[in-house]
């Protein structure tokens, strides 16, 4: 959901940062009810692979086997004030939509679309507008709405006897580390800085003390938890760490989130839908008023996600019953050499 | 020696950095051939502990034993256009030179005094002028000049004998890793960053391997090249890994450089004089053209420096066949929680 604010300044002098988390909030329904059915073929998601919160859409849609039925459209790494463009796309238009801009499904809406231009975005592909942008309902959705589409061994990412707990260590997440990762780098003020890193480091040690004893969040198995959790921690070191000033320790220096995190990566459709140099060019050259000479750093070496985490002693397996997604669709690859061990910007 | 550029800007558009090296270059000598004879009790040392030039001359000051004879005035971390101060004196003013700013003493020297303001210095009490900012040729003048003066069992530093492998490895240490991590920071364009980054990374490695198989870098005990590499791996991971984006790791991650580092850290003479919050005070704030927030990380976390580094397996000890200096002269303390494992700028 970046912009995170509209315009070009994150961060207001002596405030604490506050997310505007004002979203297109309709639904897609199996009933169709909400007035936007579960459909294959109408809807397109549309990402960048740079955003956290739109890097869980692709990874619970690659997750649940969507890929047939809901398309993916990949906005580019950077974007000015009218926010994200399909500059990745040959001509820069969506080859789908034709949009050069995401603006342009907004507006489609609501010609007067007041607020922030964010992905993940579904659009209506008859219209061409955009049906919702609330990345928080949208996977869950995935997960509920879709079934019908769901392939087989497709995991429970959402399972009903877990949702109460989920939803609120999901909350945690959301407020302390997804978001708390911001509340550090667009402080406006020492104050409201350190007091964003005592929250952020207080969570990411109960975390790493939750992990100790058990493989993944909720247990044994992978669930909508972990691709929340994960989307943060893949971009930890890439950019939250330096950029952000979250950096009490590097990612790889919590030895129990470090090799959590690399147990997802290694997981189909967690590291395979995170492209390192994308992430490292959005936040770098985006944010130019905490980094104005928008130069992109070429480290940290990214080359240990590929090491063993030595999880599998732990106790379940990532798709328990069922089974890992297969390849990663045609044209949907990150570039081999945007991925660990890549040679980055160059 | 920093302010590295007059002005407020570190950063020039599309260039690579140079640092100005334009010092006052009169030297202090025993025979008193250069108009300034070593004497005690006539010039004080000026510092700023976040320094990494003038922490140089306060360690060797340190090694030597020279506090009885040379006073130290010390500058607080920041400064502004006019640069250094004496803000951490009571009433701002040093009490030996009654200086409120380290440039009254340059302009006592040369009421025109075009160039930088500069620590470390060297002040003549009597006239109250600067003779010397020149960080490069002040500390050896401490090993080879001052020698009259020397504590028993002071190390040599600088000896005869090794001065031209000496020489040659502190120039390359100088030009591609002390003034390195600057060329990473301030690099005007993705392409001279990216270009310093790989000069600087290729330097660490060159002394990861150099110091794998020997306690230190001219062999089993410490020399002024020691000095002069710890004064830059002191302020690696908390300022210039994130500020200077010189990430590819921190310095934590070099095994053989971080446990180098931790030997002379726990070193009387070098630890004792590393202020960690004065150091990330200084350049957060003073880098504003980097850091327009100005807002100081409270990481890293800074109590693994007092871990055990394992180098005594090597041969060698840090003062052979001397012995290390006694206690830190009284009021030149760092404060305990400046210290790894203080609780920071808190």
């Amino acid at each position: 959901m970046s912009t995170e604010q509209s315009g070009s300044g994150y961060v207001e002098a002596g405030q604490e940062y506050q997310r505007d988390s004002n979203y297109i909030t309709d639904r897609i329904t199996a009933d169709g009810s909400s007035g936007w059915p579960v459909e294959a073929d109408r809807y397109r998601l549309v990402i960048a692979r740079a955003c956290p919160w739109a890097n869980r859409a692709a990874i619970v849609r690659r997750l649940l086997g969507l890929e047939p039925v809901i398309s993916m459209g990949i906005c580019g790494p950077t974007h000015d004030e009218r926010s994200w463009t399909f500059d990745l796309d040959p001509g820069g238009r969506d080859p789908v939509l034709g949009y050069e801009r995401l603006q342009e499904a907004f507006l489609a809406r609501d010609p007067e679309y007041p607020r922030g231009i964010t992905v993940p975005a579904m659009v209506d592909l008859p219209t061409k507008a955009v049906v919702t942008n609330d990345f928080r309902q949208m996977t869950l959705d995935f997960s509920t709405e879709w079934t019908q589409f769901h392939r087989p061994g497709a995991p429970e990412l959402y399972p009903e006897q877990l949702r109460e707990e989920m939803d609120e260590l999901m909350q945690r997440v959301y407020t302390e580390v997804n978001n708390g990762v911001y509340r550090c780098g667009f402080a406006g003020s020492q104050r409201a800085y350190d007091a964003a890193y005592d929250r952020l480091w207080t969570a990411l040690d109960w975390l790493e003390e939750r992990l100790s004893a058990q493989r993944f969040l909720m247990g044994g198995t992978i669930t909508e938890a972990d691709v929340r959790l994960f989307t943060t921690l893949a971009r930890f070191d890439a950019v939250y760490h330096g950029h952000f000033k979250a950096n009490r320790q590097k990612l790889t220096e919590m030895p129990v989130l470090w090799a959590y995190a690399r147990d997802l990566f290694q997981t189909p459709g967690f590291g395979d839908t995170t492209d390192f140099p994308q992430i490292k060019e959005h936040y770098y050259v985006v944010h130019a008023d905490i980094n104005p000479t928008q130069i992109i750093p070429m480290g940290p070496d990214t080359s240990g996600w590929l090491t063993p985490h030595g999880r599998e002693e732990l106790a379940g397996s990532p798709f328990g019953d069922g089974t890992p997604p297969g390849p990663v669709a045609a044209g949907e690859e990150v570039p081999a050499e945007h991925g660990p061990g890549g040679i980055g910007h160059r």
